[in-house]
C-alpha cells in the first residue's frame, strides 16, 4: 500500500491529488517548488512505473511547469527525478529565478529552507488553485 | 536550425543519434553520466516540446536508464532536465552509487570532472552500444 514517506510530508504540504500523483509544495518560500509523487507503492525509479503510469507522470510533470509557469513567469524551469536521500519516487518541479538564492546551480543543499509564513502559504494555495483550473 | 551548444560538446562525446535525441557521455569519468539533448532548435523546457516529441523523449530517457543499470547496477538513476547554465534543453541520465563522489548529494558542481582516459572512453563507447543493442 502506498505511504507517502515521512521524509516527504515533514518538508511540504499537499496541494491537490492528480489522476496519478500527489502535488505537494517544498516547505521553502526561496523558489516555488512543487513535487510530485506518484501513488504507487514500492517505486524508486521513472522506470518502475508502468508504462501507462509514466505517460501520466509525463503529462502531470507538463502540468505542473504550466502552472507554475503561469504563476510566476519563472526564468527556467528544473525537474529532476534524484531520490538519492529519500528513494521513494518523486519529482522536483522548480520555478528558476536569474535572481534566486542558488541561481545558476541546482537548489539542492545552498542554503537551508525558508519556511512559509501562514500568510504566504495561504496566499500560494490560493494562486496554485487558481492557476491549476 | 539545430545547433548542439558549444558548452555541450565540449564537455561530451556523442555516443548514439537515436529517433529525437541525440546521446551524450559527459566526459567525467567519476560517474556513468548520459545526455540526451533533443534534435529541435529553440527548445529550453521540456514543455517547449511537441506533445508528439514529449512521448519520444520519455521513450529515449526510459532507454536511456535501461542501458545504464543494465552496464553499472547503480544504486539510483538521476533523471533531470535544469538548463540553467545552457539553456538548450537537455536532460541528465546519471548513475550514482552510494560510494561515488557525491553521494548522496546532486553531482554538479561537488567536483571537478575527471576526463575519461582513452582506452576507458573506448571501453565505455563499446559496452554502451552493446548494452544499446
Amino acid at each position: 500500500m502506498f505511504q507517502l514517506d515521512p521524509r516527504l510530508a515533514a518538508v511540504s504540504t499537499e496541494l491537490a491529488a492528480w489522476p496519478l500523483s500527489r502535488v505537494l509544495l517544498m516547505n521553502d518560500a526561496s523558489y516555488p517548488w512543487l513535487i510530485l509523487v506518484p501513488v504507487r507503492a514500492g517505486m524508486r525509479e521513472l522506470i518502475d512505473l508502468a508504462v501507462a503510469d509514466r505517460a501520466v507522470l509525463l503529462d502531470e510533470i507538463v502540468r505542473a511547469c504550466d502552472i507554475l509557469r503561469a504563476m510566476v513567469k519563472p526564468d527556467k524551469l528544473n525537474v529532476a527525478a534524484l531520490g538519492n536521500v529519500v528513494a521513494q519516487l518523486h519529482v522536483h518541479v522548480i520555478a528558476r529565478f536569474a535572481t534566486d538564492a542558488a541561481w545558476p546551480r541546482p537548489v539542492w543543499g545552498v542554503k537551508p529552507p525558508v519556511p512559509y509564513t501562514p500568510a504566504a502559504l495561504a496566499d500560494f494555495q490560493r494562486r496554485f488553485a487558481a492557476a491549476a483550473r
